[in-house]
């Protein structure tokens, strides 16, 4: 059987004027493209624009939803009440969903973005507003986020089709977590070891924690950034791994 | 047959911790709510919570959207490029319907609020965007506006339904437009006025101009508010006016 | 010598075409108006407006700024980077002052707002990133806060002047800290014991504790609402309490 | 006597996550920094960042107010009420004043941005007001703006300093008015044409318009960016030419 990965990159995080990544480089080698909803980043012709780049590109679009905080572009931790955030999301999963159908697209998945991403896995009543507003709005969307996450298991108890990620440039512990921002090892800017990270994934199905264990995963994709994109997907290529969509 | 006529209504208008006008009681009266999709008006809690009021009290949902000004209001002119305010309006159709989905609801017509609704009865283009938006958002939709205005030819030409609506609570000119903002006579604020001008678009199809003409109306909703939404639709069904969301 | 006392209230928390408050009622008793910056609450029109009213009132003005969250109106804990949070109080400062100068006036008083107002009583780089903004922008302001808070403390290092406030509407434990909002004898609606704070505090100097203990405060302003500031007003003037501007 | 020209640029449009120019670089180049307020571009912690770069660098800074419209980058016509735009105005200048004294500045000049820019060539209440906020903010500021402008008239007619600048990346019709913005001929791109113009003002007072025609310009001052700063500069010192801020 072909091995196989997706890689998952964002897209649409420029705003108005301003421009951020090149969604159209980034489109040649993600598998999924992740869709910033407007309230981190994106406004809606930065995602009309994106979605009609996806589209042409072939690759799957999900929603990549965040916090309503431009200035701190979704990072910055945010006390929202649960109730408000469900609906915070259904309106960004709506509003990306139209867009994209607008370009001729429908999304697959959804995946937290920033300070949100955190606290899906941190507070139970948080990741389960994240659930509710995922099942509302189509329970046959995917979640997308670290395998085993509190969110990813919320999801899979209420039904929904959950996907594991990892980061190439991120460091983890042999836990399958994040090495800390703070910690110096937490990120990784050497090609060479996130084009490893990728393909210890898709041929063994495991991550190589920062002090040099294996440990075996269940993520499906790989969450690619820009500048290494080209060479993570040559090196999987070159190694007979297809880039592909994660399934349902 | 019996007389039928839609009463819309705006909801929805509250913003964060800011509240405008009294939604659960207009809701008693009108057939059609208008909902602000966060552009203008309205944040996603207050958008769920209208939703929801407007489910329980079996009030048809549609989308009202405006110019990208909170400040504002969407009142003050904007020069949006139509391929962004197309965008702009996909964007607000598809959060408000999911936001709608979440309490059990569609949105079933579009209505264009402030100053939006001036520049597409002035600017073929900007029409145009519109029309595209809501065809590319769901064509089963209806556009409601200005019976006989250019949006309503446009949409119609792309095989859209339209409706008409008068306002109770302004003054027309003969040829069915309204008496300008700045003009005495512009804004009605006598109850029997506005009850009066239901009853005849609902027994006689008829509109009576600020300078006494009757002249016939295509329109099929009036827009109330809430201070007069309970003397209209008593006056109504004193008449054996059943209120009722327009057809398709 | 007379008895005197600092009644601060807030105003300018409209928002374009939202009101919130009754500006001119509390301007007829307050001595001290906390105006909102445009971050939390308050528009350029709306500031403007108000602080038009406080001049005519005969009031003192003050920036009440908080976090940069209209929708959650600042009361949602947000992680602003201390140097961040520095250059965003500088902002509203200037941006306050500027516009009192338009209306005759000047701000005499720094107080931060809702969930700032907690955070600087439990984040030291917080609270030291706001003493640094206030005595950056004019080290005559006097900050506002609890009595013995981090805040006032780091302030008065830093040889800002200084003033204690307590909330007619909240009740106090004995150390002087606010019983927790969740807490069902957090708030106070009872306008006689509103008035016995005042009192109390114009009177004897001491604060009623929710246990019934009597401790000292050298609060000299008290926080009041529209609802009660007439009433705590007359209290005051029938006890011989004269309501005037904290000294500095 | 020396030969001397004003070069402003505009500083400080980066957003949060979001990079605009290259603050650095071109406060080696400029006499005079237009600061964004955060209106139309600009958040505090950029203006602070902006604001100590031009004082490092030893540049003026001016203030480049704008519409309220972060989406639109000021660029989009917007109808505000002149007694709105008044307080917008204040509230911009007070803003970046204050961020300014925290850098170890003050602003010199006001100098309005984008579709405003072009208002108040237009309509006289729009001047009037903008007149009217910068007299209240400061009367010492100078106001910079097309040579013989309506804001240039009001602003002297008030007894307010004023500045003329003439763009180098623009041509210019025999009037001194800009070529518009739809013609093909009016965006400069090459710099020898940049350097010409400024060459030209400083040595023979004159700008050459897109027919050839030679008028006389009272204009002290070339706005200039990033991408031919280095060379207008350099051609300018190669002539004798000093760069320095325009006198009040």
């Amino acid at each position: 059987m072909a091995m196989e990965l997706d890689l998952n990159a964002d897209i649409a995080e420029s705003f108005g004027q301003w421009s951020m990544g090149d969604d159209d480089t980034v489109l040649k080698f993600a598998s999924s493209a992740n869709v910033a909803c407007g309230f981190h980043a994106g406004d809606p012709k930065t995602i009309a624009r994106a979605c009609r780049a996806a589209v042409t590109a072939g690759v799957r679009i999900g929603a990549h939803a965040g916090y309503h905080d431009l200035r701190g572009f979704g990072r910055r931790a945010l006390a929202v009440p649960p109730e408000h955030l469900r609906a915070d999301l259904l309106y960004q999963l709506g509003a990306v969903n139209a867009v994209a159908r607008g370009a001729g697209a429908t999304i697959g998945y959804f995946k937290p973005h920033g300070a949100l991403y955190r606290a899906v896995d941190q507070d139970a009543l948080i990741a389960r507003a994240v659930v509710d507003a995922v099942a509302a709005f189509d329970a046959g969307l995917v979640v997308l986020h670290r395998p085993g996450s509190l969110l990813l298991e919320l999801a899979a108890q209420r039904g929904l089709a959950t996907a594991g990620e990892i980061f190439a440039h991120r460091a983890y512990l042999p836990d399958g977590s994040l090495v800390p921002d703070g910690d110096p090892r937490a990120h990784i800017s050497d090609p060479a070891q996130m084009i490893a990270t990728a393909l210890r994934l898709a041929e063994h199905g495991t991550l190589q924690a920062v002090d040099g264990t294996l440990v075996p995963s269940t993520a499906v994709s790989v969450r690619i950034q820009g500048d290494h994109a080209a060479a993570v997907s040559e090196a999987l290529a070159a190694h007979g791994v297809k880039v592909r969509p994660f399934a349902r």
